[in-house]
């Protein structure tokens, strides 16, 4: 909660869930990543907040950016970013959206398997482009993460050097490797064993004659929620110390993508209290509703990954423990049920809440319309 | 898939998923939901989908309205129902909402603790009015559902004569209990125990003077998916019969307010297979991706919980164990891993899929813009 976020709220007039986006914080901790990996490319990754304002800043700051789709690209040349500063870094791609990439100005591609690197390839020969690089990316267990990775994305580190060398005698250039060591991840050693993989894949290319360059290290640098994290300056030494003691002196050049990392934290919901009630007269746990869920800005509450910490005015009084759940009737709009949230006995239906945290995954997750809930409203500031 | 979404599907030019509803089918739903309960009147959870074209068929036809906000309020107006014709079904109300909808017309609320009672008792004396009813809904374990409730909305049977009395007390019609056996519910014996437990809040209210009309016997209609399911008869005459075996020749008036019973199996999606891949050169599963996932439709596949039938042009062809994934660059956007789905051998990337009975729950469900895909689009004719 920052003094702009409280003083725009004091004169916010309109009535349902908001967000608030304080600029200064992203700025603060674009540089913080900046200064604590000095060597290191910033791609933020846009799917965290893609608003306009967000990044136009972090354009003019001199970040690059991590791109989903064909839309976000196009997101992040509005916002004044050049192409040679644009990653498409998503494995799944529709070949009429690398070539549109490709049109746009778009060189560098995440790929994890053959039928990806010829999508690659046959776009490039398509728009007579000589120059485009491809980086791996492979698989990373995600041990220590709330929002721990799937196998979704990336190859066993041992079909690495296949995949590029594919691509390099498709006339691509092989260019590195990347993994994700899982969302909001609390470990800083996380990297270490990634490290140690992708400079294994970088050995097997060499004695194939492949040179790569470069080690995208992902993201996953967390937001400050409920639980205590570690500094960034804590992860760029960890990070730091796991590059030279795989690769030496000849550290490869390295990009990060943060998104939560960035905007998590620069960001505030404001929510109302709608409903308090109890299931039976003896009932230990109060139910807590809000005009906010799972479905139009919490979806990270998801199997209660996320737990976000929320402030009241009552904050002192004595607490109770509380299932608090979103205002739709859908039965899964529960955000924290399992473990039940500790709130002032003294909460009253209409007070405002304020939501910590949730600069990051909140806007974009949300549906257009479901329950006729407004998707949730941003203001960036 | 019905003849006409197939021509549709046939001309159709534009790139990216879409569902398809046929009407003809919501038409013969509607009919069959009254031909099975013919004493009952028909409430469609406009929440399921709420194209103005699905309204508008059901309102000519007759249906009544369960909703879920203003918004759905207002569309169910638009499409042509009176406002005698709707329920206000969502316990968790702003109070402010409330007497929105009273001053739309509105008259049936349903409400599950005192606090939401007083809302609508003091809404009703704001806007003046006198014939404002209320029914209180009453949990029920929803066992045998594939997307089973949880305990967020309801209060146990032992409360729920409080409730009303309170409601009498402050100028309200007690009108009845609502209660909700489970989404996708496949037990047809499943209204069975929760029509004892309404038939006990009955009785309880007689012995304090209070004579409830009412039994609202809530949704939970199966929609065909993989998985076989009773016909909408079977349930008429299970839901009949428990009716007789707990009420006696004293019937009482019933609604109930099919959703996805109504819309689920008129609508198909038509995707596209995006990427095929394996992540180790020995895996036995591949993973096939398309251009839809859940953030853009398919939602109700967390879990696992709703398995969708999916054809192909390749059906007939060999099969193998596929995980089945959406193209965000979110790990947890993946449908089906726990148990793979079987696809033909012979699918490649580009080929279009036909995912059926997703007309209910999916374009609500959609988000705005994550990883910048724009939320499903719908077509209904």
């Amino acid at each position: 909660m920052t003094e702009r976020i409280r003083e725009f709220l004091r004169t916010r007039r309109e009535d349902g869930p908001c967000v608030v986006i304080d600029l200064d914080v992203v700025k603060e901790n674009y540089h913080a990543f900046s200064r604590a990996l000095p060597d290191t490319r910033v791609f933020y990754a846009v799917k965290a907040n893609p608003a306009p304002e967000v990044l136009a800043l972090l354009a003019k700051l001199g970040s690059c950016f991590d791109c989903a789709s064909v839309v976000e690209i196009e997101l992040a040349l509005s916002a004044g970013a050049t192409a040679d500063r644009i990653s498409f870094g998503n494995t799944i791609k529709k070949e009429r959206d690398v070539v549109r990439a490709m049109e746009l100005g778009v060189r560098l591609f995440a790929v994890d398997c053959t039928a990806e690197v010829e999508k690659v390839a046959r776009s490039a020969d398509k728009v007579g482009v000589k120059d485009a690089r491809i980086f791996c990316r492979i698989l990373c267990d995600g041990a220590g993460a709330d929002w721990p990775l799937s196998r979704k994305f990336g190859c066993v580190p041992e079909m690495a050097a296949d995949v590029l060398e594919h691509g390099h005698r498709l006339g691509l250039t092989a260019y590195g490797i990347s993994f994700h060591v899982g969302s909001q991840q609390a470990n800083i050693n996380a990297w270490d064993s990634a490290l140690a993989s992708a400079s294994a894949v970088f050995q097997e290319c060499a004695t194939r004659g492949l040179s790569l360059s470069m080690v995208n290290l992902g993201g996953g640098f967390p937001a400050r929620y409920l639980r205590p994290i570690p500094g960034v300056p804590a992860y760029g030494d960890a990070i730091f110390q796991a590059l030279s003691k795989h690769f030496g002196n000849r550290l490869p050049e390295t990009i990060i993508e943060p998104g939560r990392g960035m905007v998590g934290d620069a960001g505030l919901i404001e929510a109302e209290v709608v409903l308090i009630s109890k299931k039976a007269a003896d009932d230990q746990v109060s139910w807590v509703y809000l005009d906010i869920g799972k479905f139009n800005g919490l979806a990270e509450t998801m199997d209660e990954a996320i737990r976000y910490p929320i402030r009241t005015a009552r904050d002192g009084d004595a607490t109770v423990p509380c299932v608090l759940a979103g205002p739709t009737c859908d039965s899964v709009d529960v955000m924290y049920e399992k473990t039940p949230y500790m709130l002032p006995f003294s909460l009253e239906i209409g007070d405002r809440v304020l939501i910590e945290g949730t600069g990051a995954y909140t806007t974009t997750y949300s549906a257009v319309a479901f329950n006729g809930f407004p998707p949730l409203k941003q203001y960036v500031i």
